[in-house]
């Protein structure tokens, strides 16, 4: 087994052993670069460690002191004595980037000989007393754990008595004395004194950079971003390089690219006569990178040919550090660029077009989920701490008067004012005054919760489950944590992106239409197979999906078109009405509506597809829940309160997801379906004259059984006949099924055979395979994140060992029976990109998610197919 | 296609074509007994009448006349003519026996002509227009539809006129008369005068008897029995033989047994002069068929051989029909008789013991579920009409005052009453109440609900879901729909078996032990490959499980033990808590309750297993209603009654079946599961000390996921290992778990690697499976049962296709990875035949039931291996 590599024996594909830094620092090395010398003990040596105990094994420290001496030859240098003393960098690099550990020991192998030997050979004893005290406080730091504000402390002091502002402008003296001080400083500490031999110094901060694997930091960070806890981190060993060596020397960052704008030009700063971590400390304010070019020319532009062959190598944004010692160029690093979404866009379509990369490798380039960024509003700056914090529900960013109830949110907005509703929760009756808010807060509820899920397919910004807020909805009083008390038309900033709660108003970036993301998103189209439907309820809707690049409607949800203000009335006597006359009377008066909905859906969307889902909620969701509407129900049904009363607690359900609701509705009261019916198929007879058509696909919800869908295909396709005889026109038009209980799974063959189409309701589906409610397990399902029983939130990215296994057994065996029949998928996992994944792999046909989810959807659709076709070579 | 079998031709394994009434004819033709002679036109003849759109086809009526011929010549009579008229009986004959169809037509081809030669053949003209007028009654009737009522009242007047009592007191004169009377009767309801043409009166009643297999009594019948449409009634057409031609001739009905009481007796009755309609239709009395014996001793004698001969020809109690012309004996019928419950075992165990049948034929002669019959105390007669019908929801019978609370009916146990508990529906708080009342009345809820699930549990008496009923709870008043009002204390008679409710007292049938019972029951266990265990929660139901036969436990609900009054207040304080510290408190309380629980169930059950399930039901099922018990709660507390109210409604859930429960509740809040663990452990301490031992089988329910349940597995071993350490002993113990979710079906394999047993909850399974809430799904599945999407209801029968499904899935990949797990299933399927039937089909160890339902399952888990032994024949 090979513990230890010297940079030549390296490669970039070797992150997994060398880590990420040290796989780059070898591939520079082989790319000719100027890379101070060095090798990387691996990860393997770490994983070592730890089931040695916590000891470096003999035969690695063999390994690291026979590098030490190839690494002698090499410089001519010698380690840590002589006259031409060799001094390290010891650099922490994991195969996955992380924070938390320990990073970085310079000038390591320093003692009172060497720096004696560096003043000899440099004649610069403020350089090697510079040295000398970095290379202690950061030893006393990473290694013993000592606070570094000890040794900062002292050097103010020093810096205080001699008046100056810089470290830099402290003497030689002023240094070594500092020098003694600290290791004066460490030895108390200690008990012991400062380690002059540097092969124990060498071994001890190894030991330091293995042990910093598992502080409580990096073990935080690996759980929130499931890296395995076994990977381990790799140590690299360099020569020195000083940046700190005098003003024809320094040290800086810098990105090819611009990683805010994503501009092609070399962007970043640097600090002369300072070593690396001056320039991020900021301790004195760097320069841009585009000042070295008047400061040192030929460095400027020898780093341009470095930074421009690194990009077109990696075919990446590359983040590199470099040193110039005495006016000589080193790079110490480099490696993928952060960059915000915006900037990560324009990168890829630009190197695409200038043929540094393919279009897939375009494609690849972003996260999905980063497009939310682009598309929604987001905050300038926040330039105050947040005021509470919920769960980021749905994107953008949003300033508003704060309203406590839907219809006060429809004044006010009416009025001219920016309304955000908070709720405690929010209901289907809501959703009006929901369409009118800016954005919208809950103090209960998780990301699928009705608020969460209603603001993502409105693409509205949403905080849900804000539990640290308390709110008196009677008062219309909103209670902060401190005391503070809100009252109706204050003033709150909501980040949807982070959950955070602002108080008063935070800047709003401007929002401008971006050109590259449509040819991106056309380059998604063009790589995809799985397609991209929407789900949309209203014409708004509708446009919104399509200017988004929907190719059709996978779902519209009829129940929300009966909460508007004209028709609940209606709806409710429908409700509470005795007998199937009465019923009907009151669907009568509803079927205009309806009719006009479909007509100004199938107008927008045609020739697309639109698939019609018939009522799915149970029906108590619908009744009035506050006296004022019950007391005006009551006179209307000429009943006593009380009587309605009774009938309304006479609907109320235990579980109500597993009650009286989907196509049991459509089986119960057959009169419902049948409107339904009537609606679309007259809508579709209006557009005809129109010398439009469109061929509907009514969508039934809930089935559990081949017989309960036949029975209301039935029903259907009598109506539907009827309709079709009296008017003497043929449409066309297909009957399917939302598949979302596990039996419909197991049964999938069944149904096929008379069912058209599927599409999976996987909110359902979860809910009952999990037997989580989806309403209340957010409380339980935090828990069992945070106690690692659950790895993903099923209700955000399918579980495919339970939920992704029964979709699979669906697909197969409803294919066998119908080998053309259409599959889909609606509801939240339809916008989340790894579910995506899935579902292309399974081999459904499209996928219908909100409109605001849909460029991501269809990018992670390209990334799917392209994933999937890297694999298969 | 042959669409006529004469008798000699057919025989009692044809039933599917012939009818059991036209197979057995056949068969007894074929042994030799004197059947009059005859043939049956067949269910296929009957089917094509329905696709040839209600007509005879002209090959079936050649077939029909070709038979007539050959009996013409066997008879040496010749059909509706001639010196020696033959006269035909017509009967219906379907393959399986079903009420509502059209009869029997005696006397078939009479005519004037016909009557005159019958008057100069017998000298008999009484007998000869006795028989013409029952004739044109029966085929008027029968074939046009006609009201009997008509005719009889006719019939009456002359008996009126003649001043006589019964219709054999009637002259020859009188009965010409009125035969003529109903010839004109039936032309002036007809506008065409009566056949007179043999042929076609045949056929005209073949027609009727075909047409009856659609009327709407059969429809209905067919539609509850759940009998195939399509099967097509058969049509006998038989010589016919006198039994009103004079004094020494008669009719009768006997069985080959009581089938009240099971004696090995000839049971039945006779008429002198009659034909058999006579006999059941009460217008004479019949005298007991043990009369015959001194009236004519050599037909007694003759009918006792073959009586007997039919027993042991079929093995089978038998229901025979006879006529006696002129002192001979012909048998007219003879089909498996009806008995009661009682009867049918003390049948099945004395044809056993005499050698008739095997011990396997023995117990496939009863109905499992008739045992309960036996079981539970019944009415020993009603009297009366039931007030209202509810739910037969827990069989039995009883008889009490009605009380309106659990605390009521205690308080009324102690005082000598015998109460009944109404209520809209019950919850957990209510079971201390239920344990003390004679029989359970609820308004709502279904056969499966909480009030139906615990009665059979406990065995007592309940109706559920009586809708007919309206209480007020807090006046204690209970309102009948005819106005009535019962007021607490008055008393009210349950029939548990068929749901019916009566007003006041019913006298209650003896009950006593039942030997033949036990005996059968050791029968069943040694035909018998899966194992009933029982659910027992208490003492009092580890006795009786005992003592009906269960061979150990296998599900003991710890939740219903924290209801007891001296219990639920620690436990509420338990669940209200703000701290683990504070919760660990008031457990602590509970510990020596719940050893005290375990070391009582130990101590009975010991040597057989116990599985212990764990803390099930969400939280806020413990949390006080009423505002008294708040109040105390509050206070014990030390908080307000408005801050106890917030609390409690925090814990509030949507959808509480797939809330915070099962195995979430030992995640979330692991004192709980470490506080039973502790008290299992203590317990079997407890019972060492006594020298006694046991190896307690803890279940964890609402598994998901292996990783929910090796967290779940390893504080208890933890615990477990702590407390053995501790006290210096090995205890044996199992953790297993239910299986309940569709997805741990799925993952199965997965879990069995570290779970040691299985239970299924198909319960759960079955409302998730399906998405159907227990609670609420019975509104509407009475509606799909209607509309015959449901042919099951899937609460009461394991739903084969959907949930059996994912049953043999779990079954089959756990097995595979832990061959020797032990599965089990427990919860209402697991009392019910045709459910565990497809237990033992699909290789489960045990079912767990309640223990009033252990003989029935006992019962059907013998039935189900004999059946299996047989198909592999």
């Amino acid at each position: 087994m090979k513990y230890v590599y010297s940079f030549v024996e390296g490669n970039k594909d070797m992150k997994e052993i060398l880590g990420g830094k040290g796989a780059n620092l070898a591939e520079m090395t082989n790319l000719g670069l100027p890379v101070p010398q060095g090798f990387t003990i691996t990860t393997i040596a770490c994983q070592n460690y730890y089931e040695s105990a916590g000891r470096i094994k003999a035969d690695i420290v063999n390994e690291i002191i026979l590098n030490i001496k190839k690494l002698e030859t090499n410089t001519g240098k010698t380690f840590g004595q002589g006259k031409n003393p060799l001094l390290l960098s010891i650099r922490s690099g994991s195969p996955i980037s992380m924070p938390g550990m320990m990073d970085t020991i310079l000038n390591l192998g320093m003692n009172e000989e060497v720096a004696n030997s560096l003043i000899d050979l440099t004649q610069n004893p403020k350089f090697v007393y510079d040295s000398y005290r970095r290379f202690i406080m950061m030893f006393s730091e990473v290694v013993k754990g000592f606070p570094r504000d000890i040794f900062e402390s002292r050097l103010e002091e020093y810096k205080v008595a001699r008046n100056v502002q810089k470290d830099i402008d402290l003497s030689a003296e002023d240094l070594q004395s500092l020098t003694k001080d600290y290791l004066k400083i460490y030895e108390a500490l200690n008990k012991k004194p400062f380690p002059t031999d540097p092969t124990r110094q060498l071994l001890e901060a190894v030991s330091a950079v293995f042990r910093s694997w598992n502080n409580e930091r990096a073990i935080y960070y690996r759980k929130i971003n499931n890296i395995p806890n076994n990977l381990g981190t790799a140590v690299n060993v360099q020569e020195m390089v000083y940046g700190n060596i005098g003003t024809n020397s320094g040290s800086g960052v810098a990105f090819t690219r611009n990683p805010s704008t994503g501009e092609n030009e070399l962007y970043g700063e640097y600090l002369m006569n300072a070593q690396g971590e001056d320039v991020v400390a900021g301790i004195r304010t760097p320069s841009p990178i585009q000042n070295l070019q008047i400061q040192m020319p030929n460095v400027y532009q020898e780093f341009q040919i470095y930074a421009k062959r690194l990009e077109m190598h990696y075919k990446e944004m590359q983040d590199m550090e470099f040193t110039i010692e005495n006016g000589k160029l080193y790079l110490l690093q480099t490696r993928n660029g952060k960059r915000a979404p915006k900037a990560a866009l324009k990168i890829a379509v630009d190197m695409k077009e200038e043929g540094l990369i393919s279009e897939t490798e375009a494609l690849m380039k972003l996260n999905p989920l980063d497009l939310e960024h682009i598309l929604h509003p987001n905050f300038a700056s926040i330039d105050k701490l947040p005021i509470a914090k919920g769960l980021a529900a749905s994107p953008g960013a949003a300033v508003g008067n704060i309203f406590f109830s839907a219809k006060d949110v429809i004044l006010a907005q009416n009025s001219g004012l920016s309304p955000i509703l908070v709720r405690m929760e929010t209901s289907p009756e809501d959703i009006e005054g929901m369409n009118h808010a800016r954005g919208i807060l809950t103090i209960r509820g998780g990301v699928t919760s009705h608020a969460a899920v209603v603001a993502r397919g409105m693409g509205i910004c949403c905080i849900c489950g804000c539990e640290e807020i308390e709110i008196n909805i009677d008062k219309k009083e909103l209670y902060l944590k401190n005391g503070t008390i809100l009252r109706e038309g204050d003033l709150l900033s909501l980040d949807g992106n982070t959950g955070n709660v602002y108080l008063g108003e935070l800047p709003l970036a401007e929002n401008k239409e971006n050109l590259e993301l449509e040819k991106f998103l056309t380059w998604a189209d063009s790589n995809a197979s799985i397609k991209v439907h929407a789900n949309a309820d209203t014409e708004k809707d509708c446009i919104m999906a399509k200017k988004l690049g929907a190719k059709g409607i996978g779902l519209c949800r009829t129940e929300h078109m009966f909460f508007e203000t004209n028709r609940i009335f209606s709806f409710r006597k429908m409700i509470l009405a005795k007998t199937m006359p009465e019923r009907v009377k009151y669907l009568n008066e509803l079927l205009p509506f309806q009719r006009e909905d479909f007509y100004k859906l199938f107008k927008i969307m045609t020739p697309n597809s639109v698939v019609i889902r018939y009522l799915d909620p149970p029906l108590h969701e619908f009744l009035p829940k506050n006296e004022e509407e019950k007391n005006t129900l009551a006179q209307a049904l000429n009943i006593s309160k009380q009587e309605l009363e009774i009938r309304i607690d006479s609907l109320k359900e235990f579980n109500p997801m597993m009650g009286h609701r989907g196509c049991r509705l459509a089986v119960t009261y057959p009169e419902i379906a049948i409107m339904q019916t009537k609606a679309i198929m007259e809508a579709v007879i209006l557009l005809n004259q129109e010398n439009k058509t469109i061929s509907p696909e009514i969508m039934i919800p809930l089935t559990s059984d081949q017989k309960e869908f036949d029975y209301v295909k039935k029903m259907i396709e009598d109506t539907a006949n009827k309709i079709m005889t009296d008017h003497h026109v043929k449409i066309d038009y297909k009957i399917g099924t939302m598949i979302e209980l596990p039996r419909a799974c197991i049964l999938a063959d069944q149904i096929a055979t008379t069912a058209e189409f599927f599409s999976f309701g996987t909110n359902d589906l979860t809910q009952l395979t999990y037997g989580f409610s989806r309403d209340d397990s957010p409380k339980f399902l935090k828990e069992y994140q945070n106690r690692e029983i659950l790895e993903i939130d099923p209700f955000k990215t399918i579980d495919q060992k339970g939920v992704g296994s029964l979709m699979k057994v669906a697909v197969e065996i409803a294919r066998q029976e119908r080998p053309n029949i259409s599959l889909g998928i609606c509801g939240e996992h339809a916008g989340d990109p790894e579910s995506i994944a899935f579902c292309d792999e399974i081999g459904l046909d499209y996928v219908s998610c909100s409109p605001y989810r849909i460029p991501i959807a269809r990018l992670a659709a390209a990334q799917s197919k392209i994933k999937q076709s890297q694999k298969k070579i």
